[in-house]
């Protein structure tokens, strides 16, 4: 019998992923960006830990009618059960209120953070995903939500998307509730039902009029033949519903009060409808708005994961939460926010060039030709020079013997330049400084847009003590080509 | 009888804590720092996910014999145990496992996290904490860990503790192990108590000499009457073991080569003992390191929570570990890294005044007298005006009809400037600003050190038009009294 290999098989979880250098450098520019914004707007920092106690968060996870069955939850010593955040607003509503002493209201922060869902991940759905919100705590009126709304605006102007690639649609839950209520769906007794029918309408863009017509009735069964139960309203409900929506529907009432003053704001403020939108499809499928919702949306194409072109869609919204503070002071603190989802608005991005252009230059890498103390301490000390000039360097950290690795290492990493010195220069104090980039385009015999240029020697040999000097020097001229390339 | 109320208390779980705007804001500052210095050192970003499956995580956990009892553990759908990471080390093992195959070694990179412990918090001791590290992997030789001893103390320095109050002590596990050897602790069968005796000397600078002698013996009890079971190692191989970790002991063995080698390339780059000393009593409480261990100590005193005066210690370390890429690919993958815990390095850093000045002025308000939609649309565009010439601005967003609040707003937030416009000043075409530091060093009559100019006027009447130009001017002067202050 052959013997079992005792090897463990390095995997991840479903549904999570590691993020590269790239990502990484792309994600904190953007973040930086939308910090910028929001402290402009006079919001500061705050962030809460990953854990909270399960009763604390509630049960309102959007798009799961099993509550709890979407979150992550471990008992602790004590047997309470902890669960880990499922979005960044339940846990400012509990850090609120644990320090609404302390805290001067209203209270303008924001926070970016990861945030975990325990559901079947598929195409673009992770388990972990960071979400980047803002909130004003203690804002009775509408012209907190409208500051959002502009806020949300600029974040996207901000962020490179041009005017007219993007629109923030505004809607009020009060004017919606006032259908619901005409339809028969008002009442604490219909709290179920009434949710159901938000989460259908919020489908629209997905699933089309006709989609959201079935989740009013009976019920969608999507491709993968999964069945979606519907509300079970009659024909004459889902068309009273679906009429509103579509805005061929009119209504008055308070929600359309705060609209219409929501709207002066906009106005006077110089954000048009190609910014700010009024639109009575927009509901958001969370059942703890109580007043105006809002949602940013791409507008510009993308092919799905099907081949289709649709327009990018939603990368975050909001709304006015007025209960969650009074689940545990039993005092009102009316409180507005809104959540960008940071993955999904870097795919925009990158979608559409205006990210990953962070220009990090890889390191120069002294390599290695003997591993004797005296000869490592050179090299190492050749490699801090560079360093303490400014200069991205490394010395060749694998196994030094097989020299063509370490030529091979600085390909692959695409290092600007490398440094060889072997016994003879050593012996006469020289180096050899070898301009990779150059050497590249030499070997390759491009005939690019910069050869107009005299070339550079793709290798030169000087004194130790010019190393520094040598090495800027050939750093700049790259420099200047890679301008000179992005300018023509 | 009392009807109990129905509120939801608002808590934390034990061990977690909320973070304010300024612990965010000397972290992100301390951060970028460190990050600037690994970069310089040729290391790129990589990041893995908060969850790994709990084999690929393994029991590496520093201080607990009772493994997977350290970590918060969930059971995933299909009945795989899934862990939080505890540290950022076991995930990059499986991370560069997983992805061997188009990974160019040697691979350089550093990632800052939150990582989990399920342990007993206490002072100082939190169960979510963010730690920063860096890893060579596929790098055989000790120039490899000299690199990272170098690249710690550059970011001791980068991060403006000056030279003389931090060091960084270095040791080799291949030292010790000759040590254990010689008093008949070798052999696989002896691991456990290996482990036991390397935790005990681990802490030498904690319990004092006394205190490992106890720990390498019967056991030590702590204040609290928790009694630590010991190694159970006879007298003579305790003095043997204390004699050696003192450094009066010698030996001849690779370790002693491989320190060596590190020692020479110090002094050829320039690192003395004030910066990298070689220390027979640095061990790292941790399983998994095969070769050299070092740990960044700082040297200035601090009080401790019983009020004695201490070396501050440790704030991160690192060593070889030349197994734990070898559990799953069963291939040799030679690795050396550091961490950092980046708390204990901010309270560090806040000891010696070396955070917090970033320098983050509180927005400009503009205070709201009349609340129908025309006042409301003027006033928040004055805010937009304000924004858009990059001030920090925003608009009352409280119950705007007690104005006293919004001064007492104003004033708890530190706002610089306020602007208001009532009915008068609104048909005048006019608004107030006050300068709110002016105002308030008039008020409290300070004698500071800049009473020496002009008092600005705390409150001045200007046209509309002039709101931008004024605001900024007011602005100019507190950073120019700001900049002569720090100055002075």
């Amino acid at each position: 019998m052959a013997k079992k290999p005792n090897k463990l098989k390095a995997r991840l979880p479903r549904g999570f992923v590691d993020r590269s250098a790239e990502d990484i450098r792309a994600t904190d520019e953007m973040i930086g960006k939308i910090r910028g914004v929001y402290e402009q707007y006079g919001f500061d920092p705050v962030e809460t830990p990953a854990f909270e106690y399960t009763d604390c968060l509630g049960k309102f996870l959007p798009d799961t009618d099993r509550p709890n069955a979407g979150v992550f939850s471990v008992q602790d010593e004590d047997e309470q059960w902890m669960s880990l955040r499922y979005d960044l607003t339940a846990p400012l509503a509990r850090h609120v209120s644990e320090n609404i002493n302390e805290i001067q209201l209203p209270y303008r922060t924001y926070r970016a953070g990861w945030v975990f869902r325990n559901e079947k991940p598929g195409p673009g759905r992770f388990r972990q995903f960071m979400q980047f919100d803002a909130d004003t705590v203690g804002a009775p009126g509408v012209q907190a939500d409208a500051e959002m709304c502009m806020m949300m605006a600029d974040t996207m102007e901000a962020l490179g998307i041009p005017r007219g690639d993007y629109v923030i649609r505004v809607n009020n839950r009060k004017v919606l509730d006032g259908v619901l209520e005409a339809i028969g769906l008002g009442g604490e007794e219909h709290e179920g039902r009434r949710l159901t029918v938000l989460r259908a309408i919020d489908k629209l863009d997905k699933f089309g009029i006709e989609g959201v017509k079935l989740l009013l009735g009976a019920g969608r069964k999507d491709e993968s033949g999964d069945f979606t139960k519907g509300a079970e309203l009659d024909a004459a409900a889902i068309e009273q519903i679906v009429g509103f929506v579509s805005g061929t529907g009119s209504l008055e009432n308070e929600g359309m009060t705060e609209l219409n003053t929501m709207a002066g704001i906009f106005e006077a403020c110089g954000y048009g409808e190609d910014r700010i939108k009024i639109d009575p499809s927009v509901v958001r499928g969370l059942e703890y708005y109580t007043g105006c919702v809002f949602e940013a949306e791409l507008l510009f194409d993308v092919t799905n994961e099907k081949g289709d072109v649709v327009q990018f869609g939603s990368v975050g919204g909001g709304g006015r939460y007025d209960g969650l503070v009074k689940r545990f002071t039993g005092r009102d603190v009316p409180a507005t926010g809104f959540s960008i989802g940071v993955s999904r608005l870097m795919t925009a991005l990158k979608n559409l060039g205006k990210l990953g252009k962070a220009d990090v230059v890889a390191p120069v890498l002294v390599t290695v030709m003997d591993g004797d103390v005296a000869a490592l301490g050179r090299y190492q000390k050749m490699v801090q020079d560079l360093r303490q000039a400014g200069i991205r360097a490394e010395m060749y950290q694998g196994n030094w013997k097989k020299f063509g690795n370490q030529l091979k290492y600085a390909d692959r990493r695409n290092c600007p330049v490398a440094i060889i010195q072997g016994s003879d220069e050593r012996e006469a104090g020289e180096i050899q400084v070898k301009d990779l980039i150059e050497g590249k385009r030499l070997s390759e015999e491009i005939t690019d847009n910069i050869t107009w240029r005299a070339s550079r020697p793709a290798q030169i040999t000087v004194k130790e003590t010019d190393l520094v000097a040598t090495v800027k020097s050939i750093l700049d001229g790259q420099a200047d080509d890679r301008q000179r390339a992005s300018e023509a």
